[in-house]
C-alpha cells in the first residue's frame, strides 16, 4: 500500500529555525507511529535539529526505521537527530530535580536545553524537606544563567531556589503525588504564586517547554 | 421589646469543657449582634473560658454590653472572657507567619492558645524567599511541642519548618495573595501535599482551629 | 552490565533521623524496582528503621532482593525493615476506618505509627451512618494520645469523633467513594470544615502521613 | 408613565396549580422592584397562595404596596399572600438547623412547608460537633413524614439523621462557612456522599425548594 | 488457611433494618471478594432483604457461593438475596431513564426500589431532545407517588419531568457522556438549578440511593 | 490639561467593517469614561454602526458628551450609534429569555442583532418548568433563521428549543442563580452537553456575541 | 437466544427529520454492540441518513451485520448509512484542524458535514505557533458560509480565524494536549472567551456536534 | 502614642539586593498604611531602589509622608524610590498589552523592568482577533530581549507572539473578562498550553513578577 499522504495530516513550519532561531519539534503524543514515520522522513532532509517529544518506544522505531541513528531516550521519551547535541554557546543551563520521580521531566529538559545548543548540568532529588541539600548546590546554581526547577507534590522548590540565585527560574511542576496533587495542579497553583520574584511558568511535565525557555534565556546576546 | 428567646437561635454546648476539655467557641459571622449579646449573658454565670471568634466590632460591643472587662483583640477579630488567660500548662507553642499580611490569622491563632492554657510565642514575617530568616528561628521552633505555620501565596512554608523540627507542625493557609491564589486554596493544596511529614493542616484563615489543636498537642500529658 | 549510579537518581536525607527524630521513607510511586532496590542497597548499613511505602509487589520483592527478611504488607503495600517494630515509647494512638473499604489507608497509618514507635489499636467499619458504632468505642477513643480517622465518601467520621474526645483528630480522606466523591475530594473538605476544633487533616489517602502525625503527637514528652 | 407592560418581562404560570398542585413561587433576586410589583398585581386576582422568595426588603414594599396585608418574614426574605397559611393536610415536617448561622435558610423551608400546607416544626443549632444535641431529638425527628436538615460548613448533620429515622431526609448545603467551604460547596458534596441513604439534596441556600419538596413527600396520599 | 475473621474489616449494621425500617447494603467496589464472601455468611441467617451493589462478576461469584440462589442483575451490578421481592406495599414508583447508556443506573434504581417493597415501572430513552417521547408517558408519571429521573450529559430531564407532576422527582445525574459533561458533574449542577421546584438530587451513578430514597418517599404511611 | 492621547491607550481597528463585515465594538467594562470618549471621538467620523456595550451609566454619558445623539439603552448596557438601526437584511433572528432575570443579557442579543442588519424578536418567561410556555411559540421559533436562547440556573432550555427546530440555537448562559448555578457555569455546562445538536454556546452573559453570532448565521447568502 | 427487544433499552426519535430537517444519530458509546445492531435493524427499512457516532470497530461490526455496505471511518469512529452522502445543497463548509493530532474529531465534523449535504474542505495542521500556515488559507476560509475549527491545547485558532472572516466560526476543544489542559478544558475556555466576536462554542471533541451545525448555518435558505 | 514596633508585622529582607541582585518589594495590599509607612521609614536610610506595588492611594499618601517625593503611578498601583529609575543596562524589554483594560498590569511591568534597570517600550491594544495589530509591530518585539505579554479574556496573544520571534515571552493572564473568563483562569490557561514553546507564565494580574522576570532575562552577562 502507498504511505500516506504527509498532506493529510501535517503541515511542516520548517521555517520556523529561520524565523525564530529554534527548530520544530514534533510532538508524537496523539499521532500514530505511521504518521510519525512520515514527518521524519519529510525531516530527513532538512538541515538541523529536530526533537521528537513525548515519543513511546514505537514512535522512537518508527523515526528509527527512517534515521537509524537518532538519538532516543526511553525516560525522557525524546528522540533527537541528529544524535550528537550541537557544540555548546550562550550560557550553563541547571536543571535541578526536586525528586527521584521527577526525574522523566527533568531528562527531557535537560536534553533539550543541551540540543538546543546550552551546556547543561542536571542535579537530582533535593526536595525541600531536607533544605541543607539545595543549600549544597548553590554555587553551582549561581554559576547558571537559567535554572529549570523541577517539582511534583508541594511544588515548593522553585521559590525556594529562585529566593537564592539572580538568575531567572523555570519552574515545571510535574504530576508526582496523589490525592489533593491533583495531577500536578498543587504543584503548578504553587509555583505561580511564589513569593521570590523570578519564577518563570511552563505547563505540568513539560520538561521540552523548559528545557526550550532556558535555552532562549542563556543565549548568546544577539543570537537565538 | 422583649430579648429575644435564645432557644429560638441557638442551643449552647456547655457540657464540653466536661466532655472534651477545651470550651465552646461562639462563632460570630453570620450572627447578629442581638444573638451574640443573647449567647453572651447565657454564658456569663457559665465558668470557664468562652472565645468569640471572627467578631467583628459590632460583635465585640454587644458581649461587652454583656461582660463589660471582656478582651478585644480587633485585628485578630477575638473576644475572650474572662479577660486573663489562664496560667500556662503543658508545653510551648510557637506561632509562626510567613508575612505581615497573614497577621490577623496568626494572632489568632496565637491567643486562642494562649487562651487554651498555653504559653505561646509568635514570630512574623519569615517567608522562604529569604530562607536565613527561617534558619534564624530553628532555635526557637525547636523548643515548642507544637508549631504553628500560617502562610498565604505559595504556602511553602510549612513544609520548610517541618524538614527541620521533631514536633508536629499545624499548617493553616491564609487568603492572602491573588489571582491563582484562588482565595487560599492554592496554599492549602500546596500544605496538603508538604512532602516533610508532620504537617497537620487546618482549614482556610482558621487560626482560632490552629490555635485549638496546637493546644492540645502540646497539653500536658492525661490533661485535656 | 553495572548496577544503576544511586546519585544519578536519588539523593538520600541520611541525615534526617539526627535532625528531626524521625526516619526518612522511600515513596516508591514512580520509582522504578531498580532504583527502590538501589536505595534498599544504601540503606542497608544505616541503622534505625526504614519505611517504603506506596511499594507494589515488585517494589517490595526489590528491596526484599536486598534486604530479604524486611516486613511487607501487601494491603497497606508498605515495606519495614528491620521487620519488627520498635518497643513501644509515648502514648498510645488509635486508628479508626469508616468502612472496610478504608482498610488499606488505615493500616498504612497503624502500620506507620508502630514503626514509628507508638502502640496502636486499629478499629475498623464505624462509619456515622450508625453512631451506635462509633459510640460504642468511646472509651478506647478516649485512651488515645491521637486518634487517626480514615473515611472516604462524606467523611463525616473525624469530625464526629473530635467532639467526643480531648485529643487531637488526624484526619484522612480516602478516595474510597464515585461521582461526587470526586476521588476523595469531598471527604477532604468535609475535614477542612469540620465543625469540632481539634481535627489536623492530611492528604487523601496519606496513611503514611497520617500514621507519621500520630505519632509526633503521641510522643514521650521532651522526645521526638 | 404608564405602568410597565407585564408581557414585556414576565409570563406567569398561572396554570401550575392545576397541573402540578402547588402554586408558582416569584423569585425576586435579579428582578426589579417595579417588576415584582407588576407580578403582584397580576396574581392579585388570582387564588391560591403565591410565595415571593429572595425579596429584599424593597421587593418586599412593592408587594405590599399592592397587596397590603401580605405576610413578610425578613429573616427568611419571604412574601406570602394571602397572609395566613392554609389548614395543615398530609403529615408532619420537621425542619433542622445545624448552627445559628443556618437559621435564615432554615426559616425559609419551614415557612414555605406551612405555606403549602404542612403541619412543620424547627429545631436550631444542633450540630455533629456535640451529638447529644441531635439524639436529644430524635423522638421528634421519628414523628416526621420528611424531615429538613440545613447545614452549612462540613454539611455532616443530615447523613447522621438520615441514620436515624425512616423518613426522608432534604438535605439543605448552606453558604455558612469561609475558606475551604467554598460558598457551600463543601457542604453540598458531603451531602451528594451521605453514607446513610434516603438523603435528598437540594441545591445551596435553597430553603424554598427543601420546604418544598417536603410539603410534597408528606401529602396526604392521593393529593399533592 | 482460616477464613479471615469478620471482624478486621467489618462491623455489620444489622440493627438497621429495626432503627430506620430498611435493611442495610453491602457496596461492594473496593471489597475483594473474600470479604464479600464473609459479610454474606454473617447475613446468612439474618432475616430480611440484603442487596449487594457495585457488585462485579468476582463479587457476585463469592455472594452466590455461600447464598447459591441469589438474585444477580449484571448490568445493575446487584445481587438480592432472599432472590425474589417482597410484595408490594405503599405506592407506585416509576423510574425513567433518558437515553439507552443510562439503563445500568436505572435497573438499579428501579431494582432497589422493588426489593425495598414497591411496585415499580421503568421507561427508557426519553430524553428532552424530543419532547413528545416525554409527553407521551405523563398518564404513566401522574400515578406514581415517586419518579426517579436518570440522566447524564445535559441533565434536563427531572426539571422537565418534575414540571408536569405533582409528585416529587428523585433526579440520578450519570457519567454518562463525554468532554464538559465532566463524569456527570454538569448533569449534576443541572439538577440542583432545575427551575422547577421538587426535585431531590442523589450522588452521580447512585441508582441504589435514588431507588431507597423513592421507596422511603412512596411508602405506605406509617410504614417505613 | 489636554486630552489623553488615544495610542496610549487604544488602537481601533477601524478596518473591521472592510475585513469582516461587521463593525468593531468597545468593549466599556475596565475602561474609564475618558477613555471611552476618546474612543467615541476618533470613532465619529467613521462611517458605519458602533456599539459599545457593558457601558455603565458613566461611560453612556461619555459617548453622549461626543455623540450626544446616540442610542442608549440602560437595561442592556449598550449604546449604538449612529441611533437607528439600519434596515434590516437577511432573515429573522428570535431571542428568547428564559425568565425575568435574564432579561438584560436578552435585550443585549437582541438589540446587537438589531443593529448589524437584522429583523429581531423577543420573547421572555418560557422556562422549562412550564413546558406549554414553549411550545406556544412553536410556530415564531419556527420562522427564525437563528433562535438565540437565553438562561440562567438550569440553562436547559435551549436544548429543548434545539429540539423542536430546524435553525441553529445560539445558547447564552446567565449568570442567574445562586449556589451550584456558580455564576452561571451549571447553564454553560448544560447547554454544551445539550442533547438535541445544533447549540453554539458563547460565553456566560454574552448578549453581544449572542446577537453578532446570530446576525451571521441570519445574513443574506454572499452577504455578511 | 431471541434478540433482545428494542423497547426495552431504546426508543427511536424516527421522527426527527421530519421535525427539525436533519436526522436522528445513534450515540454508540455506552451502548452495547447489541443495542447497537437492533437499533441498525430498527433504522433498515427507514429513509434517510443515519449516522452511528463514537463507533468502536465492535460497534461498527456489529452495524454492518445488518447494514453490511455501510460506510465506516475509523479514524472518525463514524459509520454512515446508506453509504454515499446526498448530493450537497445548501453554501460550502471549511473545516480546519490546528494539528495532527486533532484529526480525529475534525474528521467526524468534516463527515458529518458531508453526510448532512454540505461540500466539505478539509484543512490539516495550521497552528497560530506558526501564523503564515493559517495566513495561507485565509481566500478558502473565506468562500466558507461555516467555518469549523477543530483545537486543543491552548484553543487560540477559532478566535484567530474569526477575526479573519465574515462568516460564523464553529469551535470545537479537543482534549488533545496534557497537564493545565485538562483534557480539553483549557482549549474550551480559550474559545468561550475569544476576542472576536463570531465563535460558536460546542463540547469538547465533539466533531459531531460542530458538522451538524455547521451543515444547518450553510443551508440554503429556506431549506433545513 | 508611639509608633508600632516594625519587629511586630515586618521583617525586611535588605539583604536581598546583595544576594539576588534586585531589591525587595513591598507588597501592599493587606497591610494597613501606618505599616507600609513603618516599613518606609525603615528603608529610607538603605541604598537602592525600592518598590511598593498594588499601593491604593493611602499606601502611596504613607509612603510619600516619608519619602516625600517617592514616584506614584496610580494606574500601575505602584510607588518608586528614588524617584528616578536607573541608568538602563542589559538589554531591551517590551511590553505589550492585548487590550485597553489590560493597561495597569502593562504599565505595573513597564516600569518595574525600567525601575530595575532595563530600557522598556510599551505598545497597547494589539489583541489577536485583528492580526494586522500585532504583525506591524514585529520588527519592534524581534528587537527585544524579553518581550511581557499581557493579555486578559482567551489569553492567545502570548503564543501568537511566541510563534514570531526568538525571544523569551512573559506572559501574563490579567482578570480582565467576565463569566468563563473566570477572573483569569481561562487566560492563564492558554498561556500554560501555549502551541508556541518559549512561554514563561506569571501569575494572574502580576505585573511586578513579569517586569522582574524580564529585566532579570535581559540583564547583561554576568551581572543580574
Amino acid at each position: 500500500m502507498a504511505e500516506p499522504d504527509l498532506s493529510s495530516y501535517a503541515n511542516l513550519d520548517l521555517d520556523r529555525t529561520k524565523r525564530r532561531g529554534y527548530p520544530e519539534a514534533v510532538y508524537c503524543a496523539g499521532k500514530t507511529p505511521e504518521q510519525v514515520k512520515g514527518i521524519a522522513q519529510a525531516l530527513r532532509d532538512h538541515t538541523g535539529v529536530t526533537l521528537f517529544t513525548r515519543a513511546d518506544q514505537e514512535h522512537a522505531d518508527a523515526v528509527r526505521a527512517v534515521l537509524p541513528d537518532a538519538f532516543h531516550d526511553p525516560i525522557a521519551k525524546l528522540v533527537a537527530w541528529p544524535p550528537d547535541p550541537p557544540a555548546p554557546t550562550g550560557e550553563r543551563v541547571v536543571v535541578v530535580a526536586a525528586g527521584t520521580s521527577d526525574l522523566p521531566v527533568a531528562r527531557e529538559a535537560a536534553l533539550t536545553a543541551e540540543y538546543l545548543g546550552r551546556a547543561t548540568d542536571l542535579v537530582v532529588d533535593v526536595g525541600v524537606a531536607g533544605l541543607h541539600r539545595v543549600l549544597a548546590h548553590v554555587e553551582l546554581l549561581r554559576r547558571a544563567r537559567a535554572v529549570v526547577v523541577v517539582a511534583g507534590m508541594d511544588g515548593a522548590l522553585p521559590g525556594v531556589v529562585a529566593g537564592l540565585i539572580a538568575a531567572p527560574v523555570v519552574a515545571v511542576p510535574t504530576s508526582v503525588g496523589y490525592g489533593a496533587a491533583f495531577e500536578g495542579l498543587a504543584a503548578l497553583l504553587t509555583m505561580l504564586n511564589a513569593c521570590a520574584p523570578g519564577v518563570a511558568v511552563v505547563n505540568i511535565d513539560n520538561g521540552y517547554g523548559a528545557g526550550h525557555l532556558a535555552a532562549q534565556i542563556a543565549a548568546a546576546p544577539g543570537q537565538p
